[in-house]
Formats: structure tokens, C-alpha cells, sequence
């Protein structure tokens, strides 16, 4: 297996490298197709079902590959972050199928089922109060006693490389695609789609989908730079984060454009991916369905490839039984 | 393509058959493993995803083989059949697939959703009272003034045919398995099931799910002739209906067990399903699963194949928001 340069835009080896290294651990994840909602949009749809990978998200991909990549000896120190949603449970599996240690710091206000989940998948959690500010102290006091390597969600080129291989099965399962589209929080996903589908199908234009209650990426690329993302509001609470310093630039060379949607159209384009696709999908991966609502023309008749996220809901509290919806 | 004798048991080349002639127009759907059901039961599943089938169910499957059988003379006169739920569905769309007239006769207190989908591929409807005996004489009537082909939803072997269809991509997509189950109503896919594995895959024991509460095929087998379905009392709204004359037979002589499960153990199948394997399934599909949770000792370590019948719910009653449950 090649050493990763850690520091290096990964090239089409590096994500090559990726998709052996994880290929063994993780869900090879179906490409699903609807007539229903295509007649609705008027476009041919493939849904690459990352919803159906371990731990519920394509997160599991970033992290495999990231722990994979790390040393015995550094490895067997441990990995850590601050997260409380998919990261945290992915890197956890991760490092268990490798049999390193895993540190979460969560702020102690974190759903208790979102605790289980990562104490079930083997990991020490340490609680902090719930700022940024508080979790970043918190991690680094972790990383500083431990000497666990700190593996970020998104802005690391090894998780971008690992979440590139979604991409990957989707180009090949799904051929001649006209664009492949995802949702974009802080870019892990976007970017590792971006730089696969550049490298391996370039003639695909790729797009992104982010709620407009939460449109920093939107916002940054119209800048030019990395805007923060101020008071997020939005039901995909998979996208609340702002682009890092690794993701904007590739977001911004090589992603066509930003599709803002409603929360009204995540929330009809996610009972429409239960309802008639049968999917169990998170309001995030709702959220590039929802761009074909919003701008039917950019998509009309066309092939596209769409990568649903994440399935991490919680079926006591759907949305399209709250009235604000 | 070789021509359908309706009055014969298919054999191994009419299963054959009815995969190429219902090959163009059926989705064909995944196989998915859930890694954390795999755990909760002890043994490895394969989930074959007739939720993702068109319509929602397997009952496409059928449908098309047996309305794709008719030659244009008798065709055009159109196909007719009594049913509020998925067959009836199935059969308007095979129907329209092929541009011949569909007639279906729905009980006037049948949910309006059901009457809009059916009416959405296409067919006729005529109502008639919530009777079984109003149902079979509207029926006859329809039948007589269109000259249209009654297709039963399960007692026809070309519908038993097409259900076999999916055991047998099951079986292909996920060799060297112990055990393949189904959930058992009018037995159409429990039969069609057993013959293809009878036929393809000897090895595999053949066994079927059935609520508690609507046990007539479990009490059929064991009377050795057919009871009828008394009182059903079921969330499985699809597993209502008796054993026909041509299903029973088959299922008497190639399922090795009809294991019965309970009202609370479906609905928790169910949630796992929508949790864990992130699949919208009906409670119907989950029957299957629930005999793992009833009779873990029959499964222990094996490798068992799961025919996930539909995925047609409605999303505003999900069974574990009811105090109930």
C-alpha cells in the first residue's frame, strides 16, 4: 500500500489508494433509481444510497480511510475529534475495525442515543460544554494526554480522499451522467466528489445543494473566500459547518455551482425519497433532491447523479408530522 | 418466447421464461446487509428489496408475467381483478405497460390514496360494497360486460411465476445461503419462492412468516388442507387473505416451516428496518424479519435470505408513534 502525503492534494493514485484501503470494511452501497420522482422533475435520477453505509453515512468512508492511513505506532496511540453527529460514530467504528482507540469530546449536551451509539462502537467520550470554543480546548487536552492523532471531519485531505470513493462506485454503477450532485456543509463530501469526478468522468458537471438558511458555501464562492457560517438555520443538521481551508479551494475550482433550497423543499424532497423511493434518508441528503425542485431548468432531461448522505434520523420526530412544515 | 400453460405447474424453464419476459420492465432491486441486524440476531441476512420494486412491491413482478402471457386479442380486451391494495396497483401499471385497458374493483370505503394511484397508471375502477361477496359479483359483472382477463392476485401460475423471479435473483446475488423466508398471505410469493429454490438452489431450506393473528396458512398446513383466514387480526395488512388451491399445494410440499409471529415483534422488525437498514418497508416485509426475533434458534449463525415484500406506508401513521405498540 503507498504511503498518503498527508499534505497533498490527493490525485487520482491517492483516491485510487483510498477506494483498496477501505474497500474491505465498507458497504459497496446501491445505486437506486425511482420513475416516480423522475417523471416529477423530469430527469433521470440515480440515488447513490450512502444512507445504507456503516454507521448510517458516507462519513464511514473519510474516517476508514483516514485511520487506515495512520502508522501502528501513531495509530495505537489513538484518534480524536470533537463531533456530535456521524463523524463521531464513523471515526469510532473506524478505529475499532483497526483495533486503535478513539477519543470523542462532545458537548454534554448531545443527544444521549447519539452517546450510546459512539460508547457502543468502542470509543472514550469526553464531555465539554457546548461552544466551540470548549470543544476545541477539550480536544486538545484529549490529543496533548492521550498523544491521539486528531483526524478533523472534513478539512483533512485523507477523509477527502476516502469520501472521493462514493463518487467513484456512483460514475461506474451509473454511467454517463450529465452532473452528480451533492449536499455541502463543511465540503468533505463535495470536494472528495469534485476532484473523482474531474480525474475519472470529466465531462460531468458537478453541483452542490445547500440549505439557504445555511449558505456560507454559496456565499464563499460568490466572495471568493471562505465566509463562516453565521447562525445557521436549517432542519439538515448535517450542514451546518463552514467550508475549511482545504475543502474551499477545490469547491472552488472545480464545482460548477451552488444550488440554495428552501427548508420546505428539504422537507418534501425527503418524504418524497421515503415515500415513494422507499428511502430512509436524513434531512441533509434530502437536500440535493430539493435543488431539482428549485431549479427544474438546470436539470430538465437530464442524467444525474445524486449522492444521498446519511439516514440518521430519529423516526419518533419526522417533520412532515410538525405543522410548521 | 415460449407460450404460458396457465394449467401447469411452472417448471424450472416457465420461471426461466417469465425472468426474460418481465426482465425489461421490473426494477431490479438490491440486495442490502445490515451489519448491526446481523448482530441483534445472530445470524447474516440478506435483504432482497421488493420495496424498491415498481409500485412498491413484488407484486409487479407477477403482475407483468401474467399480463405479458396475454396475447393482443385477449389483451386488448383488457385485464380485471378485485383488490385494494398492491395487486391492484401492479396489475394497472403491467397493464399499461403493455397499452392494454385495466379494470379494477375497489370497496367504496378503500382509502382515497389508494383509489388516486390506481387511477394515476391508468385503470378503470368500479366500486362495490366492502363485502367479499359484492367484490367477487362486481367482478363477474365487469368481467362479463368488458370481456377482460380476471388475474387473481396470487391462485394464477403465471403470477406465481413472476414472484418466483425475485427468490431467484435473490439467490444468485447472495449464494451459499442456509435459509430463504418469506412472509406468507395468499402464498403467490412463498410459492413462487419455493419453487425457485426447489429448482435453483435445492440446498436452501424454504421457510415463511405469518402474524399470529391471520395464522391460516401455519393452520392449513398443519390441518393438511386449506382453512380459511377467520377474523384476521393484523398490522400486516398485506397477509390477510386465505391459501388458494394452486398456492397451497406447493407450499405444503416445498416449505420446510411457517414460523408465526406477534403483533409487537413485527412492529419492532419494522423499526429496525427503518432504523437500521434505513429501508421504508410495510409491515407486511417485516414479518420476515420478526421470525429471526421469535425463533432466534432456528437461524443462529446462518446465512438467511429476506424477501422485503413492499414499502407502501402511510408516513403520517407509523405504528410506533400509536401507545400500542
Amino acid at each position: 500500500m503507498m504511503t498518503l502525503d498527508i499534505n497533498q492534494l490527493p490525485d487520482p493514485e491517492t483516491i485510487n489508494a483510498a477506494r483498496l484501503r477501505i474497500r474491505d470494511w465498507i458497504n459497496h452501497t446501491p445505486v437506486v433509481t425511482c420513475s416516480s420522482i423522475d417523471q416529477m422533475v423530469g430527469a433521470e435520477l440515480f440515488f447513490k444510497c450512502e444512507n445504507f453505509q456503516k454507521v448510517g453515512a458516507f462519513k464511514f468512508r473519510g474516517a476508514v480511510n483516514a485511520v487506515f492511513s495512520l502508522t501502528p505506532e501513531v495509530g495505537f496511540r489513538g484518534v480524536a475529534t470533537h463531533s456530535s453527529g456521524n463523524h463521531a460514530q464513523a471515526l469510532a467504528l473506524a478505529a475499532r475495525c483497526h483495533g486503535f482507540p478513539s477519543y470523542i469530546v462532545m458537548p454534554d449536551n448531545a443527544p444521549s442515543v447519539k452517546k450510546q451509539a459512539v460508547l457502543g462502537y468502542g470509543a472514550r467520550i469526553t464531555e465539554c460544554e457546548p461552544t466551540l470554543a470548549a470543544r476545541e480546548e477539550t480536544l486538545a487536552r484529549v490529543v496533548s494526554e492521550t498523544g491521539a492523532t486528531f483526524i478533523h471531519p472534513y478539512n483533512d485531505y485523507r477523509i477527502i480522499a476516502g469520501q472521493a470513493t462514493a463518487a467513484c462506485e456512483l460514475l461506474e454503477k451509473a454511467p454517463d451522467l450529465d452532473i452528480i450532485i451533492t449536499p455541502v456543509g463543511g465540503g468533505g463530501l463535495l470536494s472528495g466528489t469534485a476532484l473523482a469526478t474531474r480525474y475519472f468522468s470529466p465531462s460531468v458537471r458537478v453541483m452542490a445543494a445547500e440549505p439557504a438558511g445555511a449558505d456560507d458555501a454559496y456565499r464563499s464562492l460568490e466572495q471568493g473566500r471562505i465566509l463562516p457560517s453565521v447562525k445557521p438555520q436549517t432542519i439538515a443538521d448535517g450542514l451546518l459547518t463552514s467550508l475549511g481551508d482545504l475543502t474551499f479551494p477545490i469547491i472552488r475550482d472545480h464545482v460548477d455551482c451552488i444550488v440554495r433550497v428552501e427548508e420546505k423543499t428539504i422537507v418534501k424532497a425527503m418524504r418524497l425519497l421515503w415515500e415513494r423511493a422507499k428511502l430512509v434518508v436524513e434531512p441533509s441528503a434530502a437536500v440535493a433532491l430539493a435543488a431539482l425542485f428549485e431549479k427544474p431548468s438546470i436539470f430538465n432531461g437530464l442524467r444525474v447523479g445524486l449522492i444521498l448522505s446519511g439516514g440518521n434520523v430519529d423516526l419518533e420526530k419526522l417533520p412532515w408530522l410538525k405543522d410548521e412544515y
